[in-house]
């Protein structure tokens, strides 16, 4: 393919995010199902999320706002873009491509597009496929858009599962530098062995909806939590902390983890095994709660401003399949 | 991330491909619905498709079974694959991915994996990011599957789609090398203004299952046909002219065209375009019809007897977005 350079790396030059304007509080779940405020927020830390309502709106209408905002605070043309990542389960259709619906939406007429589904690690799988095609110079401006309309497969009338997701997303770009900044390394991880706790029982190829899949409500999301939980809080902190090791870093130069917010307790638990305070742990699921797709890229512009040329970032997170990952790094420009 | 080469090219060093047992004929849809083997011959030239049939069965049984024939026939353990990527449009759940499901059954217990929607061009577009995986030596062995349950989204009711689309898939191995053997360019692209052309109404975020989306037949296949055959005659002749042109390929040199078999007419025109002869087109429409994802790996692998090294194919596809692409490669190994 196209030539590639020893020196290459991809760099993320831009960040935006775009959650819905409804509030789901605790205070409306609790009149809903059998919970309580004082119960959530112990529990997960999720005071409240977002919801995406009106007929016929998809994750689509998240990403198209993240990458208008993303384009225009980047100062980048939609033609300028090669290729555009969307990192989503919940897309608008089961095809075409959600990514293909936001190119068209804005303008974005250069670009190849596809979905990419790796759960609720699928930010940073695409995250690193993306970066993979500015390494080998086939690609110079790359969206990574990671989006979810969790509340279209969440039942709620479960309990256990209705106050943990949200709705929401964001997107970043992607470029080529030379420079001391950029992605350094990556870790990612799959283990199918973990669908039994967490998956969708039908609307695919092995029980296509009917009738019957509908009344048994199985359009939803299915978690065994405590399972999940437990492989969630190892994994994730494991991850983190082996990206750390192998790349020689120690607590005190982490300038943030970026973790995904599934759980104020896994993320917790990260923060610990890496040795490095809350004060340097990204956080924002009291607001939005698990976004599945949509944690990392909404963390990374909610603390933007807060972030400096050179900072060494340690992304992670963890989710269905299952799949888990860490990235290192170094971001690059001074938030203002 | 690691260090990349200029001269490291990714390479096919095998492929394998599975279909399920039954064989749906035009004489048994010619029963179901108002139509003749003559008809379907004429306007698509296709005889027969496969139909995975059974409870639970999705697209991983046809993935798992592509790959494991692969890994004993390029005496690859299952750990040493790093990378999975699963095109799909028929997942066997909307979560986890299939390609996590495809590693856990053949033990790829070191892969990574995700899935990738792209529609009719996803194995393209999963092919070409994997490949970029392999040029900058982030992974050695990527394992790249196509792979649908078409069976599972369509409408047996409505005689233009029915005869078109049948089960299958098949994977590649992908590995480095230095030699002139390998992926050499590809063009893939994408436009969303034909999203209203080709989709699936229900079953996304925009319209989750519901009673009234599958009273509506939502969950099924949506195509206008006319308008996707004008799309795809245009673009998949084009950009596989396009891509002999800036590589300088002329006819003569071209061993093979791997087109996507959505319809022979299509085929032929993309060869016309080429200025090449039937002799060089791969063609298993007539028994396999459109099995979206599956086609080209089930090309390949049909034809990889009479391959040999250093010859130089141009895959091709076109499929719902729209999404369209070329690859052009030579082929490393004298087939058997």
């Amino acid at each position: 393919m196209t030539t590639t350079s020893r020196n290459r790396r991809a760099v993320i030059t831009g960040v935006h995010a775009h959650v819905p304007d409804y509030v789901l509080t605790n205070a409306e779940l609790a009149a809903m199902v059998d919970t309580s405020d004082e119960w959530i927020v112990t529990r997960t830390g999720i005071q409240e999320r977002r919801i995406l309502k009106g007929e016929d709106q998809g994750t689509s209408v998240i990403g198209i706002a993240a990458v208008r905002g993303l384009l225009e605070k980047t100062a980048t043309r939609p033609e300028e873009i090669d290729l555009l990542i969307c990192a989503t389960t919940t897309p608008d259709l089961l095809f075409p491509a959600t990514g293909n619906i936001i190119c068209h939406a804005v303008g974005a007429t250069s670009a190849f597009s596809y979905d990419l589904q790796a759960g609720c690690s699928g930010f940073l799988f695409a995250l690193v496929a993306g970066a993979q095609f500015i390494e080998t110079g086939k690609c110079r401006k790359v969206v990574v858009v990671g989006a979810d309309k969790m509340s279209a497969i969440i039942d709620y009338s479960d309990r256990a599962t209705c106050i943990i997701f949200g709705d929401g997303g964001g997107a970043v770009m992607l470029e080529p530098t030379t420079e001391e900044v950029g992605i350094v390394d990556a870790i990612l991880r799959t283990d199918g062995s973990g669908e039994p706790y967490l998956h969708m029982k039908a609307g695919g190829s092995r029980r296509p909806a009917s009738f019957e899949t509908v009344a048994a409500r199985e359009h939803y999301v299915y978690q065994e939590g405590s399972t999940v939980f437990r492989f969630a809080v190892k994994n994730m902190a494991d991850v983190a902390f082996q990206i750390m090791r192998q790349n020689g870093l120690g607590p005190d130069e982490v300038a943030f983890l970026v973790p995904h917010q599934a759980n104020k307790r896994i993320i917790d638990a990260t923060a610990e095994k890496m040795g490095i305070g809350s004060d340097k742990v990204m956080l924002n699921i009291h607001k939005y709660g698990n976004t599945t797709s949509g944690t990392i890229p909404l963390c990374l512009f909610d603390y933007e401003s807060r972030l400096r040329r050179g900072d060494r970032l340690v992304l992670a997170a963890f989710g269905a399949g299952f799949t888990w990952g860490a990235v290192y790094l170094r971001w690059a420009y001074d938030g203002k």
